[in-house]
């Protein structure tokens, strides 16, 4: 990944880019920001800055082409080297986690899950969920990046402490705990409350406003 | 819910605030902003703010009593009015959101799930699910006001026109796509890819610091 300081709002709008590039028909060759931006409902400004720190590709009026754009952010984003996951949770969220495609086409590599319910282990296609209790054997001899944490609430921030004492560098965090980490761990939080909040007050606003 | 203007920033913390005070021991009668601003790792003086706005209920030295402020934030945010929902998806993320219980305890009230792959209804739960053919007739006499959008990608937007005619004034967007939508619809969008590209990056950062 390029070391260029990127902006939060870049950030959201990267996987937006590389998604509706992968779209595009298959005899699309050339793709400028100017068309990008409309069709994306985005400030040309905006993605015009964006596309030209991700690649040095884009040609006056002949715009990008389309192949070496994809390639570009997906260099950019170095979203070819697989993080190593476990997943640590409830058997339906594991569940849920794992199916879940997009996740693996990401670049996450889910090593194996573990049930805080279960005693025996088993498995979802070809992963392996096994008892809480055997997380540390597991993850000592292998180079774990990220750990989800898909708990209840009671039991995250102690399994995320042992997550952390495992050498995990990133918590993926799906429960709606304050997580407290070393400086050095990051945080991702995902909050399925908030969002929901979120729209609430936005409706109320929107509603307001008419 | 107050038509206080709150930021987003705000946004994020109300929600943990809220799950901090549930999870207090029983016992604990009075809470200051000092207290909770410590527990969790923010700044004093943005949750003395975060909480002057929703809640008159604090006393010097005293604090907030417990019980009274989880009210306040609960009015605040009119979490115990429903908003009417229906998913619309494919069986596997149906049914992931439907196992989420967070979602109904944050007031989302799912009224049923269309599947674009099944021909017979079948049944979570106590919820049923639909062919999608049947979304038209089922919203038409309801106030739906959310439609939580887990298609496939290539099929997003399509089914996004249909709820937002149907008279869904928001969207939740589980796919990667970016929904072009009248001025007056909501979107909240939940992109994975968008939390793991964040996450490498911080990964990124934080190694290169060190």
């Amino acid at each position: 990944m390029s070391s260029v300081k990127i902006s939060n709002n870049m950030l959201e709008r990267i996987p937006v880019y590389l998604n509706y590039l992968n779209a595009l028909p298959k005899n699309t060759t050339n793709i400028s920001a100017t068309k990008i931006a409309s069709a994306l409902g985005l400030g040309e400004v905006s993605v015009r800055k964006d596309l030209a720190k991700v690649s040095d590709g884009g040609r006056c009026k002949l715009g990008y082409r389309c192949e070496d754009l994809i390639n570009d952010i997906e260099n950019f984003l170095d979203m070819k080297s697989k993080l190593n996951a476990v997943i640590v949770g409830n058997r339906e969220l594991i569940k849920n986690l794992l199916n879940y495609e997009v996740a693996e086409n990401s670049g996450l590599n889910v090593l194996a899950g573990f049930d805080s319910g279960c005693t025996e282990q088993w498995r979802i296609g070809e992963k392996m969920i096994y008892p809480l209790d055997q997380v540390e054997s597991f993850c000592a001899d292998k180079n774990i990046n990220i750990g989800v944490l898909m708990s209840q609430p009671t039991e995250a921030q102690e399994i995320c402490d042992q997550l952390v004492q495992l050498g995990v560098k990133a918590i993926w965090n799906f429960t709606p705990v304050h997580l407290n980490v070393p400086d050095h761990i990051v945080v991702q939080s995902e909050n399925i409350t908030a969002s929901i909040i979120k729209m609430r007050m936005q409706l109320k606003e929107k509603t307001e406003e008419s």
